[in-house]
């Protein structure tokens, strides 16, 4: 695995498409990577955004089958293993290593709640020693608002001393930028590298020394997220986070996984990025022209719709 | 899968035992459920405090394969099934069925938070539509202070109404026995079995009209919870329903999964039940003195030493 200087400083939790009886759909899935590596950034598949505990273990091991043999390479994908079953984990992970991935996304195990440091520690460690592979980069992901098993800075500082090149960095998806400065300034420094989980952060995060985002909205705002994320220290660049914000709030109104899918099937023209499985519920109709009406104007075709390898399945007469 | 009626007041979510390297023991395992079963009561194995969710869904369908292999009736098991993906509910639900087990224990998908009452619905439902087995029973499974994912009177409503014979029934985790109450005298009229979720709630709960309970500490303490439970209009059962109530405390001091292990280990001799899979950590030795202390005097040799069947895997010169 790489380093994570190597790695974009924007990163999707690409949605996961489904078929009409909601297996997973391996094209669509290949398209929407393959459009993301083209705007830059690299792909955290299989995260929240992903639907990824929606999802069988054989299923996700598919998908990383199908990307390596789509030539998507390895080093721009950052696929998410943590299971609330360590046999789960290990078994992704070693994929992931065997794909050449940059790295993994690991949420702790996520069924008990209010577990001691020491279980956690020993989650991670368990995952580490049984993979035992000195090419693993692990991003540790902290989502308390849906996991609700939070990670704190003692847990990380025991990690890392004892797996000081395996831990990479963290993905900090508490929304509270305090946290995330905090654990900017204390680890940052030994190359850990801090992602946002939201671009709301993405200029803060960057201006105190954080490695960028990993957000669920980069499915269908990436180029912008990416050239803010280059360009942080211009003079437009408040101006610019302003911009991302606007798209934010808009599918923030909503349940962001449907809302996104929603988005991306009126882009794509394709209604069938619509589908999620339970328990999440697809936008209904007025949902969705609530949000249309609120994205800003022209957003959804430039930002979706790609400019130079085909993305739509929507029939041919339905395309510009 | 039989009727409710059929099964016994109380029910033990078996603790799963782990050898040295976190595998499965299949021998322990059977060897518990035997002397369980001996005692009376079902077993609800893949439970919470089965530390199900730490387990592969190969893992548990091997060891559903184990109990039958070992002829353990189906009409004695209830598993636990519910996953956050609903490929893996599916499979396992369709292995209880095929196990002929008297119904199964169903999570919601526990992943995600505040999803919504139509999510909900949509999980269940798509696990019957695509068992579809007019034998499924299922008892729904209600734990917010764990899965944090709540299961609701309207939802049940809407369940029952359009299941009505496969909803057959709750188990209660919440704690709040207001809750309880308010399910059974909503649903018990239509034959829906509510299940406290611990022992402390034995007695209003049976006086209520609900079905018994599936607890923990029915891993260790089985016989007096049916004695209780069969004979809950005896003179007597204020006085039982109190001794249950000092086991039950003893062992709620700590994580209650390690200290069954640690009170399993010490009741069998057979040290090897301590093990648990992070996130969960056995009992240091401090912990398990202050716990066998805090046991009301004799508890452990007579309840959890078997009298017939052969229980211990420890040598023979450790036994009486």
């Amino acid at each position: 695995m790489s380093s994570p200087l190597s790695l974009p400083p924007v990163m999707a939790p690409v949605l996961t498409p489904f078929a009409r009886d909601l297996s997973t759909d391996v094209e669509r899935f290949v398209r929407l990577c393959r459009w993301l590596i083209g705007a830059g950034v690299a792909l955290a598949v299989f995260g929240t955004t992903s639907e990824a505990n929606s999802l069988a273990t054989a299923e996700k091991l598919d998908l990383l089958d199908a990307l390596a043999a789509a030539g998507i390479p390895g080093d721009r994908i950052v696929p998410g293993t943590g299971c609330c079953a360590f046999p789960d984990t290990v078994a992704l992970t070693r994929a992931a290593l065997a794909h050449g991935c940059a790295g993994v996304l690991m949420l702790p195990p996520f069924y008990y709640k209010n577990v001691s440091d020491d279980g956690l520690f020993a989650s991670y460690a368990e995952v580490i020693e049984r993979v035992g592979d000195a090419r693993l980069r692990i991003y540790l992901y902290h989502i308390p608002p849906v996991a609700q098993v939070p990670l704190g800075v003692p847990l990380i500082e025991r990690l890392l001393l004892r797996y000081p090149s395996t831990i990479a960095g963290i993905k900090d998806s508490g929304g509270d930028f305090a946290f995330t400065e905090r654990l900017i300034r204390t680890f940052a420094p030994r190359g850990f590298a801090v992602y946002a989980g939201s671009e709301t952060f993405l200029l803060p995060t960057l201006a105190a020394g954080g490695a960028g985002c990993i957000s669920a909205t980069a499915n269908v705002n990436p180029a912008a997220m990416l050239s803010l994320a280059r360009d942080w220290r211009a003079s437009d660049a408040a101006a610019r986070q302003e911009a991302l914000d606007a798209v934010r709030q808009a599918f923030q109104k909503f349940p962001l996984v449907p809302a996104l899918k929603a988005a991306l099937a009126r882009g794509t023209g394709d209604d069938g990025w619509r589908a999620t499985r339970p328990p999440l519920v697809r936008l209904d109709d007025a949902a969705r022209a609530t949000l249309f009406a609120a994205l800003p104007a022209g957003f959804l075709p430039p930002s979706i719709r790609p400019r130079r390898r085909g993305f739509s399945s929507a029939p041919r007469s339905a395309r510009r």
